[in-house]
């Protein structure tokens, strides 16, 4: 279970016919009661921003919702005026099925830009579609499912945060991306839900938290889609003491956001196209966060450094460089790069070290590259993934 | 001729052993009468800065020189002390032999990062080097040969100023770069050299302004590298009243300067590491010359953009992403963008076109994608390729 787990939700995933292949594709979550609840929501930075992005924008103005629908294979972006009425239109048609006011319906698309979404379709799957909303483990597959494009495997999560009085409340998520390694196909989206009772302005500024330290060191291609979006809806069925900021239970919910969005994540790099390694890399000894985030972003978003993972090479010189173009500040004769755990740079100079144990651990799948700027305190982490000639293969046309 | 091309100049190259391959990899351009001339530089803004960029500012602070010296095969990058030492002492080395001040010497490198230069056979060939110091085409070309990485071709071009009192002067110069593409084994060096009297202040600035409008427009992987180094030498053997700053001299010396870089970047692009695609990247219609060179990079340096090009794939909805995520203001709904002149956005949304004529012309070799953000009157251009899996294969492993 994962956007069903937490008390008074429901969700269900159908296929409306905007992918050509028939899969799935048509996705919501809802508040059992139909009831506006607190929610709260994370867009993409991106100037152009899809028709789905500024109508749930202007939706969640008050900080309220009742449901989120979904559709994936058209991102309804570069759609103008008649994109936004579409966009629109699905939030009309999905309240008037519920039972609420289009305003507390919030929607996001996912997919191909440039292309009008094929509204007939979406709106005779529609009745259809929250006909089978449902609480339980299916329920909240089939909305995982239908919110996918070129992902080959669900990601769903689940954590537990204490808020109070002995209340433990449950927050659950789905989200899909083949993440900001193919914005063209694959606009990130996750969808939250908790049963914690809290105020919509404290479950946001805990959304933006969480958002900041996940998704958000989550670099494949660098590229910033025009659709990303995270949403989290709270029903208050775990009957706790609504959370207002700060104080533990402020705390734990952050956490437990924090975990779902981690793990979702984790799972978008697992499942990034053409991948065969996953990296981490770990800035530590910057001068300030910002320096941290940067310097790592520049490493995890190199083209030459993403080359070089897929050959198994510790080329470190390749991430000197970029530490050094990234604009961190720093003494270039103090860094220290490890390769899982072998120095083979110290004091901005190559390090003995034994590199045919080196080349075997190079050849897993997972490869950590840790980088001590040694200049301070402070430290950040951003997950990455090789750069294969699968992925080429799967971007070089959309057709 | 190129470098040569200027009176007052000679040039030599020779294989001193650096490159495994036997290749030549030692060059040298000297002014004949090794007497300092003016002289300007400018250097990569990479914090990491390899150990004969360290030298050479050093050497240049008086804007004086006689010689450069470079060497492929190894960037003398990540040497530490050790590192400056073997920079300094190919200077003093070339110096003695010369019979002119090791100040008076600049030095340059590229190729791998990380590694110690062999010193012995450096030192050993640098008595050949100044030996084989000649004028004409022969001993320009023997320098541009020995200063290439993985480079296809020699990198040459040839242009003349007016430098007042109806004198002519020549402007020459040779480069190498698979450029920004593979910095590992590709830091950008160029030489120019000019027989133009002009004051040094006055060949920095003007050598500064054309480097940025020529190289700084070329990004292929985004990458600024540890080594690159552009120098000019300007011998005044013209006989022209020494050039100082505005007038049509300065004014002729500049667009020489720019017209030479210019064509050293072109042929960098064309020779780019694994590239069938050679991309001009147009943004015009920018609220300042800052917003169009952000956007443009943004679109170049863009791996699905890329990825798309090899596909031949005018595919414009990750350009308007790129467009979006760059930094640029403009009215996302104003956009119009055209592959090879036709247009396939307006107004931010599909364009009907031709689409059977463009992907005809998309096979070519050259693509121009032209942005009009309708937002001012400002443009840039940046020259890029493609993403291919050659790319990958020369660089996913160093050895």
């Amino acid at each position: 279970m994962s956007v069903t787990a937490a008390a008074g939700f429901e969700a269900a995933g159908v296929a409306a016919g905007i992918k050509p292949s028939g899969d799935p594709d048509l996705a919501l979550v809802a508040t059992a009661g139909r009831r506006p609840v607190a929610a709260a929501g994370v867009f993409t930075s991106n100037l152009c921003q899809a028709a789905p992005v500024q109508v749930s924008r202007r939706h969640l103005r008050d900080g309220r919702a009742v449901a989120v629908v979904l559709s994936s294979g058209n991102a309804n972006a570069a759609t103008g005026a008649p994109g936004r009425a579409d966009a629109l239109g699905m939030c009309e048609r999905t309240a008037s099925e519920l039972g609420c006011a289009t305003e507390d319906v919030l929607v996001c698309s996912t997919g191909l830009i440039g292309y009008r979404l094929p509204m007939p379709a979406v709106e005779a799957a529609i009745p259809t579609l929250v006909a089978g909303l449902r609480g339980g483990e299916e329920a909240s597959a089939a909305a995982a499912e239908a919110m996918l494009t070129t992902d080959t495997v669900r990601k769903e999560a689940v954590a537990a945060a204490a808020v109070g009085d002995g209340i433990e409340a449950t927050v659950g998520g789905v989200a899909k991306g083949a993440a900001m390694l193919a914005p063209s196909m694959a606009t990130m989206l996750a969808v939250l839900t908790t049963d914690a009772a809290v105020e919509s302005r404290a479950l946001h500024a805990a959304l933006e938290r969480a958002v900041d330290v996940s998704f958000n060191q989550l670099s494949v291609d660098g590229c910033t889609s025009t659709n990303d979006t995270v949403l989290v809806l709270a029903s208050g069925a775990a009957g706790n003491r609504p959370i207002g900021f700060g104080g533990p239970a402020f705390h734990s919910l952050g956490e437990a956001l924090t975990s779902v969005c981690s793990s979702l994540a984790e799972q978008m790099a697992a499942d990034a196209e053409g991948a065969t390694k996953l990296a981490r890399i770990v800035v530590r000894g910057a001068r300030s966060v910002d320096d941290a985030r940067r310097a790592a972003r520049a490493v995890a978003r190199s083209q030459l450094v993403q080359c070089s993972l897929y050959g198994g090479d510790p080329y470190w010189g390749r991430v000197l460089s970029e530490l050094g173009a990234s604009g961190a500040r720093f003494d270039p004769e103090a860094v220290e790069i490890a390769y899982n755990g072998v120095v083979v740079c110290r004091d901005g100079v190559a390090a003995d070290h034994d590199a045919e144990g080196l080349a075997g651990s190079m050849e897993g799948r997972e490869i950590e590259v840790r980088c001590d700027l040694r200049a301070g305190g402070s430290e950040a982490t951003v997950l990455t993934t090789d750069l294969t000639h699968a992925y080429i293969d799967e971007n070089r046309r959309t057709s």
